[in-house]
């Protein structure tokens, strides 16, 4: 084992979060799988995009041997809900007063773009002092075309942004806010 | 270098795939990038998923050490097309009379009923012959719900389905053949 450019860490168990506080991925997904059972939308993570080098064949199947990690152009999460296209971003911060805009690729911010122009539903959901807000696509593009800032204010946030309530099942309902936010002209 | 359980295999140049013959899924690729490009869709392939077992860190970044592939759950490419949700499986078999259902994965079945249910455009592009077919995502369901068969003839791929023609730019200009199909009654 090489240190410190090559520091080898074994992921134990690459599923299974149940027995400490669960993060908002995890947060997101039971709540994805929740509306995937009672058949409500299909919504899913994508895979982190990965490039392949090496490969090699065992008796159990084809094995990953090297590989890195690529960078997102697109969202975190899209599906289907109620007809529409979905997609979105699930970002969090320990910054207490602002969320910092490197946590957005730039290629993200152009594809959020397309997605508005392609009439999609897009928004973020940013997780910043313990607090759980959808923010919409449109408002964040607003933001950021008309102020030269690295980040977005904790307060421009929590005034334009919807807040998200924390539940058992699913611990972020954030499609009933979905329903009040993009369908309240049907 | 251990045989014949752990065959090393370097994969040269991941992303090239210029000085050979395009597969199916090069020629999706491609289009997907025309269309992206001349901002018709918004339509990517979903990188592959994969079970990462042990990463590194490099000054490069974090390194994926070991992994294996997933079972896909949801179909290969999905996205959005004039306002609607599209997703679709790509498909090639070297049967000259048949395509073998095995290449299908039964969860992948159950997203589709789920995908049509939900109301969105979904669909299988099938490579036989050399050339490529169109079949709805609800002919496909039916088919499959009134046949007790381990694959779909030919026959019916060529009655049901329906022919994408090659062409320079796009390779295959599938979303010609959706416009006529699923958007026919705007």
């Amino acid at each position: 084992m090489k240190y410190p450019n090559n520091i080898q860490k074994k992921i134990q168990n690459p599923i299974s979060y149940k027995n400490r506080g669960m993060d908002l991925e995890e947060e997101l997904n039971l709540s994805n799988e929740y509306y995937l059972e009672i058949d409500k939308a299909l919504i899913y993570k994508k895979p982190t995009p990965i490039g392949i080098t090496t490969v090699s064949y065992s008796k159990q199947g084809k094995i990953i041997e090297r590989a890195y990690f690529k960078e997102p152009s697109t969202l975190d999460y899209n599906g289907l809900y109620r007809g529409k296209y979905i997609e979105y971003e699930a970002k969090v911060t320990k910054n207490k007063t602002s969320f910092p805009l490197h946590n957005i690729h730039p290629h993200q911010i152009t594809h959020i773009r397309k997605v508005l122009k392609h009439k999609g539903i897009v928004f973020l959901i940013i997780k910043i002092n313990n607090l759980v807000y959808l923010l919409k696509g449109d408002d964040f593009i607003k933001y950021i075309d008309t102020h030269q800032r690295k980040s977005l204010p904790y307060d421009f946030i929590k005034t334009t942004g919807y807040l998200i309530k924390f539940g058992f099942n699913p611990p972020l309902d954030y499609l009933k806010l979905v329903d009040q936010i993009f369908f309240k002209e049907e």
